[in-house]
């Protein structure tokens, strides 16, 4: 394999955990995902429910004016700092051990200067997504005006306030798949077949 | 094949046309690119230079004010309303006809309603177009300021104020690829596989 290390970005609902898992598991690699919480938590001693929130999103549309505030260079004991420092030094730490699959967390970004690192993006059609979202969350979270676009919005303004790129832009990736076009399945044998 | 035709949009210099070909003779499939034109001409009698200068890029900045008063929907007799009509007609007669190969000209836009249709966005690194560029085009053309950037500024401008869509964004295709970091080899290979 001339990637050893995979790292998916994608939109809420897109698939990227069960493609990501698949990938894989074909390689015969490692998977993380919620590993990356866990260690963080660990790691700055954060609580985890702070960690998932601002690990995956950025805050809500109200709250944005105040996060612009928050300077991740100069605040040495700023807890947003001290998550993406933990982070950074977790992916590296997975990527440098052991050939794997890593789900979200900027990780294409930690990675840029790996050459032997594969990012590749997921998104689909808002219907694809929906059906998506409503057999693994249920009606529910359907139901919520806006959720699916929001959570969207959120990953992308986290992405971007840690990153300084656009996210989703076909350019910061080597591959760009469209899971509702495609299908789960021929995404995963694209991916593989990239990473090879 | 599930997919029985192809459209490459691609950045300049991200070896979109030497890919097309690739794929259209490993699938065994006919190969459009400067047909599009050709056909054009004939079809409209419009003058060649002028078919080829529009149908690619938009005008340079300086006259891009004057453009945005040109309406497609309006002009009947616009030159520029004919030639998309023409490009319209043309590249769904070819779709139509036989499995083919698309580079540029929006295809990707005007068939953007059939299934059997899979969209391919190119794109590649400012050193690997650059090469690229002085591999086929010599010196000279890089020695001009802007160049590179310039050309793929043009393209956007030309295929959104025809579709209306922001060209580039992966969103918008079923798979975007980094023709840098993969290399013409592994791009052509995806294509095919993703079109299988």
């Amino acid at each position: 394999m001339k990637k050893r290390v995979i790292t998916i970005g994608r939109e809420f609902g897109s698939g990227g955990r069960t493609i990501g898992r698949q990938v894989a598991e074909k390689l015969g690699i490692e998977f993380y995902d919620r590993d990356i919480i866990k260690n963080i938590v660990k790691e700055t001693g954060l609580k985890e429910k702070y960690v998932e929130h601002y690990g995956e999103f950025a805050p809500s549309s109200d709250h944005r004016f105040a996060y612009s505030f928050v300077d991740l260079e100069d605040e040495e004991s700023s807890p947003l700092k001290r998550m993406w420092h933990a982070r950074t030094k977790i992916i590296r730490k997975f990527a440098e051990e052991t050939p794997c699959v890593i789900v979200g967390s900027c990780a294409d970004y930690i990675l840029r200067d790996r050459e032997d690192c594969l990012r590749v993006f997921l998104y689909a059609d808002e219907a694809t997504k929906e059906e998506r979202i409503r057999e693994m969350y249920g009606e529910v979270l359907l139901k919520e005006k806006n959720r699916i676009h929001d959570m969207d919005v959120r990953r992308g303004l986290n992405y971007q306030y840690f990153t300084g790129q656009e996210w989703g832009k076909a350019q910061n990736y080597d591959l760009a798949l469209n899971r509702g076009s495609l299908g789960i399945e021929k995404c995963v044998e694209l991916i593989v077949e990239a990473a090879r």
